[in-house]
């Protein structure tokens, strides 16, 4: 059995006065000092990062890991998008299953705040398909032609979409690594700027800097040493068509779908075992979709569900999600997400979350989706 | 055991009338065809690329290859520089020891030629350190100073490295999806117009567009059915610092080392053992620095015996070396490099290399470096 032993994550903000390695450094040294471990123990490094080469044109990041780390072990750099981090530790894990190691550290990390706005966006275009880009296609456009396609089929709303974001900025509020951490409230959700019907500014998450790491192990006499330990119990991965022309249904995402269903098989459980989620909302409509793709809300029902809050820290419902504060609130580094996610449920199932502390939470679940849906992990934990 | 049941590379070139997910699609349904399987029977696909971001603002390719193969299987992208062929290669291997799948396609792709020569050459610069791009150093003047350390210390010649070139394009004369298929002479490279002291054009692997890609498995049904199957019997990852002031010394890469001795005790053998061996001769240099630190050369006598074109094909020696024409006369197509070395051992340990076959090898290794030593991969395989 796999155990994740360890967790750090930097600050999530616009860090400018540190570069993505100053994040990565953080990152790795934080996530060993907790796992109370030292280098030498990590048999191998997995990094998620989309974007560096295109913002800052820095690639062959392995050898640059190597170079913070010292030595010479194994690094890999995965990339699918949003869905970076998740994929990393994806692969980590099977590294460890083909038993090539007995502890590995998995990296998530993005640095988008330090390029002018049109740059890091037009870097996020890259995550799309060309026709897409080509067509002035940014994600906000992607997930509103999603969000209206779901309005027009099951009649949520805009004040349904509201809530998710009035819910995960109060999470923020618990959260001192978020990226913001004030509470909003509907009625600003919905007079927010206009980014792209039915989205305001306050419906979508936002440009953020951060790293984040854990330590992933399967070396029983570690493990037995370490005060806090979570088991991975699932984890999948399934891909789509990364345009959504090639989609067969715009209001959900298959991906999701597949790889929840492999997830939950994987791990012998049902949604409903499930007390504590990190779901993938860089969208408010994007929750909605996640949280009936998971299987944890029947189709069409979401919106009314939302606007319920019952997923709500402290709302008494048997399943809380997005504690972290999620995409819309904690921050979304692209690639450093995945990894925050995973950290977020071992700091829930390990009662580690101070303010946020979810309570009797024995299984949690991971959700990251590359760009608008043409990849999606899912993983699952118990304590 | 992990077996090898197909290959299929595109031809390398300047291909201007086709598109790199044209080029990935040709190699996908090539490398099955060639396999005689469907699309059905493949897990996962594992894709190397370095610089579709970077260049063509192009990433999530794992989606963008659901799209192609169509279906929901799980894709992943390494990327490593260079090395991003091998690394694929490396993780699609964990994979199957993981028992994720039982089949899976590993893929590696570069469009190189569509962009200004200093576009292309500036993205290629993403695999060094930024202090390095700073310098103004591209990765001709990061191999050239490492070949004038070598020459200080072993007193080799720039006549010596010659006759690498001399050696690999005679090699691409005999394959016919070679980049350039022209014999040179020693003299051609000595005259060749400079580059980066002591390097000539001649000395230098080109730009170049391609794809290749194997099919691996470890299905023995499957097996069973296939007329032609190479094992895999090991592959080792190691990295080193970005930068060459990191290292501890530059008259080799020292990550080569450390993967050739994991993957030579993981497979059982010695470098005596090795008939066959396709070799990172990105520069000329960089095939001596290799042939020494895979250990087939011992330290400090590569200059001599490079001169002495005993791993030329036909030369009666023990061991012929990078019989595609290597990556200076195949042509460098970064992220398919990785892939087609490996894909040239199939031809050659299974008997279908034509008029470039070596007589009588039973072990064949690929290896493939990142940047300019940040990382490597070594691969051992029989048949």
């Amino acid at each position: 059995m796999q155990s994740i032993i360890g967790y750090y994550t930097t600050k999530f903000g616009e860090l400018w006065d540190k570069s993505l390695f100053d994040l990565v450094e953080e990152a790795i040294f934080g996530a060993l000092k907790n796992a109370g471990i030292g280098k030498e123990r990590i048999d191998a490094i997995f990094f998620g990062n989309m974007m560096a080469g295109v913002l800052e044109n820095n690639l062959h990041s392995p050898s640059k890991i190597a170079e913070i780390i010292g030595g010479h072990i194994p690094v890999f750099r995965a990339e699918a998008a949003c869905a970076s981090g998740g994929m990393a530790f994806h692969l980590a894990s099977q590294y460890l299953a083909a038993k090539a190691g007995k502890t590995v550290l998995v990296l998530g990390a993005e640095k988008m705040t330090d390029y002018a706005p049109e740059e890091t966006v037009t870097a996020l275009t890259a995550a799309s398909s060309g026709e897409e880009q080509e067509a002035g296609l940014t994600f906000p456009g992607l997930y509103a032609m999603m969000a209206q396609a779901y309005f027009a089929r099951y009649g949520a709303t805009k004040k349904d979409l509201a809530h998710v974001s009035y819910k995960n900025h109060y999470h923020g509020t618990l959260n001192a690594h978020a990226h913001f951490r004030r509470k909003v409230t509907v009625e600003e959700v919905l007079k927010s700027a206009p980014v792209a019907y039915p989205f305001g500014v306050l419906d979508c998450s936002p440009i953020t800097d951060g790293a984040a790491a854990v330590v992933l192990t399967e070396d029983k006499a570690l493990l037995k040493k370490c005060p806090h330990a979570v088991s991975v119990l699932s984890t999948a991965v399934a891909t789509d068509s990364i345009s959504l022309k090639g989609r067969r249904d715009l209001t959900g995402i298959e991906a999701t779908q597949i790889a929840a269903q492999k997830a939950f098989k994987g791990a012998g459980l049902k949604p409903e075992d499930i007390r504590v989620a990190e779901v993938h909302d860089c969208f408010t409509i994007a929750e909605i979709f996640a949280m009936e793709d998971l299987g944890f809300w029947k189709k069409g029902e979401g919106g009314r569900r939302a606007s319920s809050l019952e997923t709500l820290l402290g709302s008494g419902s048997s399943l809380t999600v997005n504690t972290s504060g999620g995409l819309k609130a904690a921050g979304h580094p692209v690639g450093a997400t995945g990894i925050k996610q995973v950290g977020e449920l071992y700091l829930q199932l390990t009662g580690q979350a101070g303010p946020r502390q979810v309570k009797g939470a024995r299984y949690g679940l991971a959700h990251n989706v590359g760009g608008s849906g043409g990849s999606a992990i899912v993983s699952i934990f118990g304590k």
